[in-house]
Protein backbone atom coordinates (compact mmCIF):
# COMPACT_ATOMS: atom_id res chain seq x y z
CA UNK A 1 0.00 0.00 0.00
CA UNK A 2 1.30 3.31 -0.84
CA UNK A 3 1.54 5.56 1.55
CA UNK A 4 -0.42 8.38 -0.49
CA UNK A 5 -3.53 5.75 -0.22
CA UNK A 6 -3.94 4.91 3.48
CA UNK A 7 -6.96 2.53 4.22
CA UNK A 8 -9.45 3.37 6.20
CA UNK A 9 -11.58 -0.01 6.68
CA UNK A 10 -14.62 -0.99 5.35
CA UNK A 11 -17.64 -3.94 5.00
CA UNK A 12 -17.98 -6.82 3.28
CA UNK A 13 -21.11 -6.61 1.17
CA UNK A 14 -21.58 -9.60 -0.94
CA UNK A 15 -19.91 -12.69 0.07
CA UNK A 16 -20.37 -15.56 -2.83
CA UNK A 17 -18.74 -19.04 -3.33
CA UNK A 18 -16.15 -17.58 -6.16
CA UNK A 19 -16.13 -13.81 -5.30
CA UNK A 20 -17.16 -11.14 -2.69
CA UNK A 21 -17.61 -7.37 -2.85
CA UNK A 22 -15.82 -4.96 -0.18
CA UNK A 23 -17.33 -1.25 0.27
CA UNK A 24 -13.92 0.21 1.41
CA UNK A 25 -12.59 4.03 2.22
CA UNK A 26 -9.53 5.28 1.87
CA UNK A 27 -7.77 8.93 2.43
CA UNK A 28 -5.13 10.50 -0.26
CA UNK A 29 -2.90 11.98 1.81
CA UNK A 30 -1.25 13.54 -1.06
CA UNK A 31 -1.61 17.38 -1.84
CA UNK A 32 -3.46 17.08 -4.35
CA UNK A 33 -5.76 14.53 -2.72
CA UNK A 34 -5.73 16.66 0.23
CA UNK A 35 -7.27 14.64 2.76
CA UNK A 36 -10.40 13.71 1.01
CA UNK A 37 -11.66 10.02 2.00
CA UNK A 38 -13.10 8.13 -1.37
CA UNK A 39 -15.25 5.25 -1.16
CA UNK A 40 -14.83 2.52 -3.78
CA UNK A 41 -16.85 -0.96 -4.11
CA UNK A 42 -14.31 -3.59 -4.95
CA UNK A 43 -14.55 -7.24 -6.08
CA UNK A 44 -12.34 -9.57 -4.18
CA UNK A 45 -11.19 -12.76 -5.99
CA UNK A 46 -8.35 -15.87 -5.72
CA UNK A 47 -5.63 -15.04 -8.30
CA UNK A 48 -4.78 -16.62 -11.44
CA UNK A 49 -2.32 -17.91 -13.47
CA UNK A 50 -1.63 -19.18 -17.35
CA UNK A 51 0.17 -20.45 -19.76
CA UNK A 52 1.60 -19.55 -23.08
CA UNK A 53 2.47 -23.07 -23.81
CA UNK A 54 4.74 -23.44 -27.35
CA UNK A 55 6.98 -25.80 -29.24
CA UNK A 56 8.39 -24.36 -32.45
CA UNK A 57 4.92 -24.79 -34.32
CA UNK A 58 2.20 -24.32 -32.43
CA UNK A 59 0.98 -22.63 -29.39
CA UNK A 60 -1.42 -24.53 -27.11
CA UNK A 61 -4.88 -22.98 -26.65
CA UNK A 62 -8.19 -24.22 -25.15
CA UNK A 63 -12.13 -23.05 -26.21
CA UNK A 64 -14.40 -23.38 -23.69
CA UNK A 65 -17.43 -21.96 -22.85
CA UNK A 66 -17.42 -18.69 -20.80
CA UNK A 67 -21.64 -18.19 -19.27
CA UNK A 68 -20.94 -14.53 -18.14
CA UNK A 69 -20.46 -13.38 -21.52
CA UNK A 70 -22.38 -15.76 -23.52
CA UNK A 71 -20.01 -17.69 -25.41
CA UNK A 72 -17.39 -19.67 -26.35
CA UNK A 73 -13.92 -18.23 -25.81
CA UNK A 74 -10.52 -18.43 -27.06
CA UNK A 75 -7.86 -18.76 -24.49
CA UNK A 76 -4.43 -19.24 -22.75
CA UNK A 77 -5.12 -22.52 -20.64
CA UNK A 78 -5.12 -21.18 -16.95
CA UNK A 79 -6.78 -21.54 -13.85
CA UNK A 80 -7.46 -19.45 -10.11
CA UNK A 81 -4.86 -20.40 -7.25
CA UNK A 82 -7.40 -22.17 -5.55
CA UNK A 83 -5.19 -25.01 -4.13
CA UNK A 84 -4.16 -23.99 -0.17
CA UNK A 85 -0.10 -23.46 -0.40
CA UNK A 86 0.42 -23.71 -4.08
CA UNK A 87 2.40 -21.25 -5.61
CA UNK A 88 1.45 -19.35 -8.97
CA UNK A 89 3.60 -21.20 -10.74
CA UNK A 90 2.16 -24.52 -9.55
CA UNK A 91 -1.11 -23.13 -10.25
CA UNK A 92 0.29 -22.56 -14.11
CA UNK A 93 1.93 -26.78 -14.12
CA UNK A 94 -1.33 -27.58 -13.00
CA UNK A 95 -3.88 -26.22 -15.19
CA UNK A 96 -1.47 -27.28 -18.67
CA UNK A 97 -1.15 -30.88 -17.18
CA UNK A 98 -5.16 -30.82 -16.48
CA UNK A 99 -6.00 -28.84 -19.56
CA UNK A 100 -4.00 -29.62 -22.32
CA UNK A 101 -2.44 -32.95 -20.60
CA UNK A 102 1.15 -31.30 -21.18
CA UNK A 103 4.17 -30.98 -18.64
CA UNK A 104 7.33 -28.14 -19.27
CA UNK A 105 10.77 -28.47 -18.66
CA UNK A 106 10.93 -24.50 -18.79
CA UNK A 107 8.72 -22.26 -17.25
CA UNK A 108 9.54 -18.58 -16.57
CA UNK A 109 7.06 -15.92 -15.44
CA UNK A 110 6.22 -13.61 -18.60
CA UNK A 111 4.21 -10.87 -16.49
CA UNK A 112 1.55 -10.09 -13.41
CA UNK A 113 -1.02 -7.87 -14.17
CA UNK A 114 -4.29 -6.58 -12.84
CA UNK A 115 -7.24 -7.32 -14.98
CA UNK A 116 -9.64 -4.42 -13.65
CA UNK A 117 -7.28 -2.04 -11.31
CA UNK A 118 -10.17 0.07 -11.15
CA UNK A 119 -12.40 -1.98 -8.79
CA UNK A 120 -10.72 -5.39 -8.29
CA UNK A 121 -7.45 -6.63 -6.70
CA UNK A 122 -7.04 -9.72 -8.94
CA UNK A 123 -3.93 -10.68 -10.23
CA UNK A 124 -3.01 -12.98 -13.33
CA UNK A 125 0.21 -14.65 -13.64
CA UNK A 126 1.01 -15.58 -17.10
CA UNK A 127 4.38 -18.20 -17.95
CA UNK A 128 6.06 -18.84 -20.78
CA UNK A 129 6.44 -22.89 -20.78
CA UNK A 130 8.52 -25.00 -23.32
CA UNK A 131 9.72 -27.92 -23.76
CA UNK A 132 6.63 -29.87 -23.58
CA UNK A 133 5.85 -33.28 -23.61
CA UNK A 134 3.00 -35.22 -23.59
CA UNK A 135 1.83 -36.75 -19.76
CA UNK A 136 -1.05 -39.57 -18.90
CA UNK A 137 -3.47 -37.31 -17.48
CA UNK A 138 -7.13 -37.90 -17.20
CA UNK A 139 -9.23 -34.63 -18.09
CA UNK A 140 -12.10 -33.89 -15.99
CA UNK A 141 -15.34 -34.70 -17.63
CA UNK A 142 -17.12 -31.43 -16.50
CA UNK A 143 -14.27 -29.30 -18.04
CA UNK A 144 -16.55 -28.85 -21.09
CA UNK A 145 -12.75 -27.92 -22.88
CA UNK A 146 -11.77 -28.94 -26.27
CA UNK A 147 -8.05 -28.14 -26.60
CA UNK A 148 -6.77 -25.85 -29.76
CA UNK A 149 -3.44 -26.27 -31.00
CA UNK A 150 -2.78 -22.87 -32.61
CA UNK A 151 -0.06 -23.02 -35.53
CA UNK A 152 2.47 -19.93 -34.99
CA UNK A 153 2.96 -18.94 -38.49
CA UNK A 154 -1.10 -17.92 -37.79
CA UNK A 155 -0.50 -16.05 -34.43
CA UNK A 156 -1.41 -12.93 -35.93
CA UNK A 157 -4.87 -14.52 -36.64
CA UNK A 158 -5.66 -15.86 -33.11
CA UNK A 159 -4.62 -12.57 -31.50
CA UNK A 160 -7.10 -10.51 -33.97
CA UNK A 161 -9.50 -13.37 -33.47
CA UNK A 162 -9.33 -13.91 -29.04
CA UNK A 163 -11.08 -11.22 -26.83
CA UNK A 164 -9.49 -12.18 -23.53
CA UNK A 165 -7.41 -10.16 -21.98
CA UNK A 166 -5.23 -12.89 -20.79
CA UNK A 167 -4.85 -14.41 -23.77
CA UNK A 168 -3.82 -11.27 -25.90
CA UNK A 169 -1.09 -10.34 -23.51
CA UNK A 170 0.11 -13.98 -23.81
CA UNK A 171 0.33 -14.21 -27.59
CA UNK A 172 0.86 -10.22 -28.13
CA UNK A 173 4.01 -11.30 -25.98
CA UNK A 174 4.99 -14.72 -27.58
CA UNK A 175 4.48 -12.47 -31.42
CA UNK A 176 7.16 -9.84 -29.79
CA UNK A 177 9.74 -12.81 -29.18
CA UNK A 178 9.37 -13.95 -32.64
CA UNK A 179 9.68 -10.64 -34.50
CA UNK A 180 13.42 -9.55 -35.38
CA UNK A 181 13.72 -6.26 -33.12
CA UNK B 1 -25.51 -15.60 -26.86
CA UNK B 2 -24.38 -19.33 -28.15
CA UNK B 3 -26.96 -21.51 -28.58
CA UNK B 4 -25.29 -24.03 -26.73
CA UNK B 5 -25.33 -21.82 -23.44
CA UNK B 6 -29.30 -21.15 -22.31
CA UNK B 7 -29.45 -18.78 -20.01
CA UNK B 8 -32.16 -19.55 -17.54
CA UNK B 9 -32.24 -16.79 -15.61
CA UNK B 10 -30.76 -15.55 -11.80
CA UNK B 11 -31.00 -13.08 -8.77
CA UNK B 12 -29.39 -9.59 -8.30
CA UNK B 13 -27.37 -10.13 -5.09
CA UNK B 14 -25.67 -6.95 -4.76
CA UNK B 15 -26.56 -3.44 -6.24
CA UNK B 16 -23.93 -0.73 -5.80
CA UNK B 17 -23.11 2.37 -7.03
CA UNK B 18 -20.63 1.21 -9.67
CA UNK B 19 -21.05 -2.62 -10.17
CA UNK B 20 -23.40 -5.09 -9.48
CA UNK B 21 -23.43 -8.99 -9.04
CA UNK B 22 -25.90 -11.67 -10.16
CA UNK B 23 -26.03 -15.62 -9.64
CA UNK B 24 -27.45 -16.75 -12.35
CA UNK B 25 -27.65 -20.58 -14.04
CA UNK B 26 -27.10 -21.75 -17.41
CA UNK B 27 -27.56 -25.32 -19.15
CA UNK B 28 -24.96 -26.61 -21.24
CA UNK B 29 -26.52 -28.28 -24.47
CA UNK B 30 -24.02 -29.19 -25.90
CA UNK B 31 -23.16 -33.37 -26.12
CA UNK B 32 -20.45 -32.82 -23.62
CA UNK B 33 -22.12 -30.93 -21.47
CA UNK B 34 -25.24 -33.33 -21.76
CA UNK B 35 -27.81 -30.97 -20.17
CA UNK B 36 -26.03 -29.58 -17.05
CA UNK B 37 -27.27 -26.62 -15.43
CA UNK B 38 -23.85 -24.62 -13.74
CA UNK B 39 -24.36 -21.56 -11.74
CA UNK B 40 -22.24 -18.29 -12.10
CA UNK B 41 -21.39 -15.52 -10.02
CA UNK B 42 -21.06 -12.52 -12.48
CA UNK B 43 -20.21 -9.37 -11.81
CA UNK B 44 -22.31 -6.44 -13.70
CA UNK B 45 -20.70 -3.03 -14.44
CA UNK B 46 -20.34 -0.46 -17.32
CA UNK B 47 -18.07 -1.04 -20.07
CA UNK B 48 -15.12 1.40 -20.67
CA UNK B 49 -12.80 3.13 -23.40
CA UNK B 50 -9.14 3.42 -23.28
CA UNK B 51 -6.56 5.48 -25.84
CA UNK B 52 -3.76 4.85 -27.00
CA UNK B 53 -2.61 8.58 -28.19
CA UNK B 54 0.30 9.10 -29.90
CA UNK B 55 2.60 11.25 -31.98
CA UNK B 56 6.21 10.54 -33.84
CA UNK B 57 7.94 10.76 -30.33
CA UNK B 58 5.63 10.17 -27.25
CA UNK B 59 2.71 7.86 -26.11
CA UNK B 60 0.29 10.02 -23.66
CA UNK B 61 -0.21 8.12 -20.18
CA UNK B 62 -1.28 8.79 -16.54
CA UNK B 63 -0.28 8.20 -13.54
CA UNK B 64 -3.37 7.77 -11.01
CA UNK B 65 -4.26 6.11 -7.37
CA UNK B 66 -5.63 2.68 -7.99
CA UNK B 67 -7.16 1.83 -3.99
CA UNK B 68 -8.23 -1.77 -5.10
CA UNK B 69 -4.67 -2.45 -5.58
CA UNK B 70 -3.11 0.06 -2.90
CA UNK B 71 -0.84 1.80 -5.55
CA UNK B 72 -0.41 4.13 -8.26
CA UNK B 73 -0.83 2.49 -11.39
CA UNK B 74 0.67 3.37 -15.48
CA UNK B 75 -1.88 3.36 -17.56
CA UNK B 76 -3.86 4.16 -20.47
CA UNK B 77 -6.37 7.44 -20.31
CA UNK B 78 -9.74 5.70 -19.99
CA UNK B 79 -13.20 5.85 -18.61
CA UNK B 80 -16.13 3.91 -18.21
CA UNK B 81 -19.47 4.10 -20.16
CA UNK B 82 -21.06 6.72 -17.68
CA UNK B 83 -22.93 9.04 -20.30
CA UNK B 84 -25.67 7.69 -21.36
CA UNK B 85 -25.84 7.46 -25.12
CA UNK B 86 -22.26 7.36 -25.78
CA UNK B 87 -20.54 5.51 -28.24
CA UNK B 88 -17.36 4.00 -26.97
CA UNK B 89 -15.21 5.90 -29.30
CA UNK B 90 -17.11 8.97 -27.97
CA UNK B 91 -16.36 7.93 -24.54
CA UNK B 92 -12.82 7.52 -25.42
CA UNK B 93 -12.27 11.05 -26.93
CA UNK B 94 -14.12 12.58 -23.91
CA UNK B 95 -11.58 11.14 -21.86
CA UNK B 96 -8.52 12.27 -23.76
CA UNK B 97 -9.69 15.54 -23.53
CA UNK B 98 -10.51 15.47 -19.75
CA UNK B 99 -7.09 13.51 -18.81
CA UNK B 100 -5.03 15.03 -21.05
CA UNK B 101 -6.09 17.96 -22.49
CA UNK B 102 -6.19 16.69 -25.97
CA UNK B 103 -8.19 15.88 -29.17
CA UNK B 104 -7.05 13.76 -32.32
CA UNK B 105 -7.74 13.85 -35.92
CA UNK B 106 -7.34 10.01 -36.88
CA UNK B 107 -9.08 7.49 -34.80
CA UNK B 108 -9.20 4.07 -35.02
CA UNK B 109 -10.55 0.81 -32.71
CA UNK B 110 -8.04 -1.53 -31.83
CA UNK B 111 -9.57 -4.13 -30.12
CA UNK B 112 -12.23 -4.88 -27.65
CA UNK B 113 -12.04 -6.90 -25.08
CA UNK B 114 -13.16 -8.40 -21.74
CA UNK B 115 -11.03 -8.09 -18.73
CA UNK B 116 -12.12 -11.34 -16.73
CA UNK B 117 -14.05 -13.41 -18.68
CA UNK B 118 -14.82 -15.86 -15.99
CA UNK B 119 -17.06 -14.12 -14.26
CA UNK B 120 -17.76 -10.72 -15.76
CA UNK B 121 -19.45 -9.29 -18.81
CA UNK B 122 -17.33 -6.20 -19.10
CA UNK B 123 -15.81 -5.24 -22.02
CA UNK B 124 -12.90 -2.62 -22.96
CA UNK B 125 -12.39 -0.60 -26.01
CA UNK B 126 -9.14 -0.01 -26.52
CA UNK B 127 -8.77 2.63 -29.42
CA UNK B 128 -5.28 4.32 -31.24
CA UNK B 129 -6.01 8.09 -31.68
CA UNK B 130 -3.12 10.14 -33.76
CA UNK B 131 -2.66 13.60 -35.26
CA UNK B 132 -2.97 15.19 -31.40
CA UNK B 133 -3.79 18.82 -30.62
CA UNK B 134 -3.61 20.55 -27.46
CA UNK B 135 -7.02 21.53 -26.28
CA UNK B 136 -8.12 24.25 -23.86
CA UNK B 137 -9.64 22.11 -20.54
CA UNK B 138 -9.74 22.96 -17.53
CA UNK B 139 -9.21 18.79 -15.63
CA UNK B 140 -11.31 18.18 -12.88
CA UNK B 141 -9.97 18.91 -9.80
CA UNK B 142 -10.67 15.53 -8.21
CA UNK B 143 -8.83 13.47 -10.94
CA UNK B 144 -5.65 12.99 -8.81
CA UNK B 145 -4.49 12.66 -12.55
CA UNK B 146 -0.61 12.84 -13.30
CA UNK B 147 0.29 12.88 -17.21
CA UNK B 148 2.84 10.92 -17.94
CA UNK B 149 4.64 11.78 -21.66
CA UNK B 150 6.66 8.55 -22.41
CA UNK B 151 9.19 8.51 -24.88
CA UNK B 152 8.32 5.79 -28.11
CA UNK B 153 12.28 5.06 -27.65
CA UNK B 154 11.55 3.68 -23.75
CA UNK B 155 8.30 1.59 -25.30
CA UNK B 156 9.42 -1.34 -23.72
CA UNK B 157 10.15 -0.14 -20.28
CA UNK B 158 6.50 1.23 -20.25
CA UNK B 159 5.28 -2.21 -21.36
CA UNK B 160 7.54 -4.22 -18.41
CA UNK B 161 6.85 -1.35 -16.14
CA UNK B 162 3.27 -1.35 -16.31
CA UNK B 163 0.74 -3.89 -14.45
CA UNK B 164 -2.77 -3.09 -15.89
CA UNK B 165 -4.41 -4.81 -18.33
CA UNK B 166 -5.32 -2.51 -21.21
CA UNK B 167 -2.15 -0.83 -21.25
CA UNK B 168 -0.29 -3.83 -21.27
CA UNK B 169 -2.93 -4.65 -24.38
CA UNK B 170 -2.67 -1.29 -26.00
CA UNK B 171 1.20 -0.73 -25.71
CA UNK B 172 1.98 -4.41 -26.96
CA UNK B 173 -0.17 -3.29 -29.81
CA UNK B 174 1.74 0.16 -30.43
CA UNK B 175 5.44 -1.63 -30.22
CA UNK B 176 3.98 -4.24 -33.19
CA UNK B 177 3.36 -1.60 -35.15
CA UNK B 178 6.47 -0.01 -35.22
CA UNK B 179 8.60 -3.40 -35.54
CA UNK B 180 9.02 -4.36 -38.71
CA UNK B 181 6.93 -7.92 -39.52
Amino acid sequence: MSDEIEPLGGETVFEGKTLSVRVERFRHASPAGAGEVVEREIVRRQDAAAVVAYDGEHVWLVRQPREAIGGFTLELPAGKLDVEGESPLQTAQRELAEEIGRAADEWHEVVAYHPSSGYSDERVHIFAATGLREIDTRPDPGERIEIVRWPLRDLERAIGECRDAKTIIGLQWLASTRRPS
